[in-house]
């Protein structure tokens, strides 16, 4: 059994001897250890994983020592996970299978300790494939007017499921504000452009137009602004006078699914910390 | 000796035939010969090389045939270049100094067939780099009140050295339309984003607060409009929160010079077509 | 319906002007046209995809034609290839899944104009996903002894499906050069490494011991000589000292999928032609 | 003033916390620490700098003591650095000036904390080059017959200069057994290939004949085995069928002066440590 502990606070001296000594003098095993200090801001994050095989604190009890001891007198905020708990994702897909076979080919190889106790669609054109992997599937048809409606029945859905890790695997839709507030920095989506370029609708249409000589894909946290969310992971491919708009959606499509499945992995690894609308991503 | 024929066309049939006998049927050899169809705008492109030692036409009476003869009869607009001209290059500079000792490396090892009659500065920093090249370094200080001034000084001298492409170096300046009318798609700029993401004033500054997960640089032909112009080769280059500022700044010196440089080639290799605000890069 | 013809022959004036006109004298119209020369070995190699529309000559008379008017008095070889006709592909597979999902979920979506009638493995693990796409499993256990046996019934079970097109998907086993020859360039494989580095057994072990920088794959075609066909497609991505075997085999997997299904879709496009164990790549 | 500790032992338990601890408890403020584990060897490794303004600890004692209280007991070497001390390295080159001016222009610019005292080649291609920058060229023309004697007298002068790193900037003689032992770790060599494909002669001429997509460089400490030293980094550039020897050759300059350049700024910021032939390079 491991433990994993993500870190923010303030910058000031001592915090890495501080928190290295609690988990060493209690006999823990650190396994890794990553830190980072972004000057500008003045603010820290850690990231620590060790070995609770001899550690003296009881597992349940990490969490209350963790906040008295170090947490508080730091004014540091922490999440603590320990290995046997698994994300528990939710896919939500349209009509384009490339990303969503991305996905359930990883889970099924056992290559992401993630469960996906369900996929969401507005459409019924995935359903044979949630089929073949044994995963519930709901079609939510979404129109303007009924859409507050759904989002609700989705957010039971979820919330029932114990969902704590949303996916939006090339979902033609925009999530509200109000669903987004109930899943923050835990709501994934893929955008076809390389952000800040072409964002909104039809990005290979745009980049296209523009001339360009390289696209990419961004995988981010949705926020409430449209592709303004926290960037986890970038990839380009190039492209040149010869391609087409037919050729930016195929190649673009090798980019969407691998950059995704990039950024779900950090996001399941715990390796992902939000601050100021940026990722700190763990190596 | 050999000569390089740029085309361009409404698109239509037979072209490639006709185009091929011409130089076949008087005795040309093909060296390389590359075509392009934009199938959505209808419009064909070409760029073939051939050598003139056999050639039936004189070189001094090519074109005219061929306008006569090919061009005329389909509509078409050409190039003809021969392969002792060697492009007249000026560079303007500011106070960077990574894209300057780039081109004039290159210069100097014979790997570029181009001259480079003289650089152009609004200050003073460059002049010892162009001393030691032995390139003559003129100072044209820009204000508000006297740019119009000293873009007219600054053409003149231009035309006076017979130069036909502009390369701005990190030229801290943005030079004006009347300026860029005397040298249509023949003024090249690097700009340090990949665009159209962070176009205008201090792109790493927008690219860092932004939090990019890779940054970019974009050769392109300067127009009008800032940074809207034709592209000619961009490139990238990965960052990671434990980018800073500074080190965006310092990754991405690296990417300029070499983008610029790239585009830089294309151009003097007479590789490139401009259509709609996108270019034609032959391989 | 198109045709496209893969040229080759060695390297003489006029040629693209004999082609050219044949198509268009004929009334068919040029879709794309590329040519390479390699001016080292004196080799011309050419693409062309024209309209069959109003073109002049039956098509099961092009072939013909084209023989007694253009190849034979340029001592060239053809391949030509009609629209309708897709390829017949058979996979090959051991135990992993991610290259068999890759292509699969490329075929079932249409972006790829392939037949797929059989799948042929040396274990059973793959059974299921040929199941959920339908198609039939042949599962052909190899040892040192069934061997020549084995892939004698492979051959007749190709033969028997007009396979035309073998993809070894991390099959772990060596065709034999007997069997290679049945289909010569129309076996790709995808070998985990950026070859000629790490050629043979285990090569994520040996980059790993050897601290490279950059891992890569390599999609090629199967000769007699392991690891040392002509490459069809390579791409590479970044490691570290961070990075461990087991991440290293992770990473590589993406790239492995990828490559092979690059490589792959240049085959079924018709767009590979074989000289001197390198590859041309029409674009 | 900042100090840099470089430290490697065998991985045990609570070593962060006995480190960090060290510099916290004497008021230094730590403003960067990486830590790495080599698992399989059982390794650790870490780089740390730190603030020197409070630090109770004489500048001139701080080894001393780190060695008594903390190296001694852990079974740990190190390496201490301070931000006045600039390395001191001479560039060896040949006849070939894109990476000395891609060098020299870094140093110029103020990019790099280094000294060049001087540059050594077996050539006098590149003294006008040097003249330029102001800087010592030394030319040693080197035979079958006087390479140790020709060594023996460039040993000499590096030590009279208190050279501390030597970069083989397409030097295009082998250094000798006898003079890499004066410089472990501290002769950084440019390979043009992608190692360990194409060690040895002519590597772009090999990598042309096997027809790959992809060629690279590699940056790497020279030790006794030719183009078997750790790697300390590499990259790749894209070619196809269209190229040639020629343009691999173009291409691959551009390469080898970054990527030469990005190891040799590695060096001179202490990123780098060595073990069991591969590198640990700190982000």
């Amino acid at each position: 059994m491991t433990a994993i502990i993500l870190i923010h606070c303030a910058d000031q001296s001592g915090i890495v001897a501080k928190v290295t000594e609690f988990i060493h003098s209690n006999k823990g095993n650190i396994l890794s250890l990553e830190q980072h200090v972004d000057r500008n801001a003045g603010q820290f994050f850690m990231r620590l994983k060790w070995d609770l095989d001899k550690f003296m604190i009881p597992k349940e009890k990490i969490s209350e020592y963790f906040q008295t001891l170090i947490a508080t007198p730091c004014g540091m905020t922490f999440d603590l996970y320990f290995s046997g708990q698994k994300p528990q994702m939710a896919v939500f897909v349209s009509r384009m299978s490339h990303c969503l076979y991305d996905i359930l080919s990883r889970w099924e190889s056992g290559d992401w300790l993630v469960d996906i106790p369900l996929i969401i669609s507005n459409h019924t054109d995935m359903q044979p494939i949630a089929e073949r992997f044994g995963i519930p599937y709901h079609c939510f048809p979404v129109t303007k007017d009924n859409k507050a409606e759904q989002e609700a029945s989705q957010l039971a859905l979820l919330k029932k499921n114990g969902i704590d890790l949303v996916v939006m695997a090339r979902y033609m839709q925009v999530l509200s504000d109000d669903f987004l507030r109930h899943y923050p920095n835990q709501v994934i989506n893929i955008h076809h452009s390389f952000l800040p370029a072409f964002a909104g609708a039809k990005p290979y249409h745009a980049a296209c137009e523009r001339g360009v000589k390289i696209i990419g894909a961004t995988c981010h946290y949705a926020t409430a602004e449209l592709d303004a969310g926290p960037i986890i992971e970038q990839d380009v491919i190039r492209v040149s006078h010869k391609d087409s708009l037919e050729t930016f959606i195929r190649k673009g499509k090798d980019l969407e699914k691998i950059v995704l499945s990039r950024g779900i992995f950090h996001h399941i690894q715990r390796k992902l910390l939000v601050y100021n609308n940026r990722t700190v991503v763990f190596g």
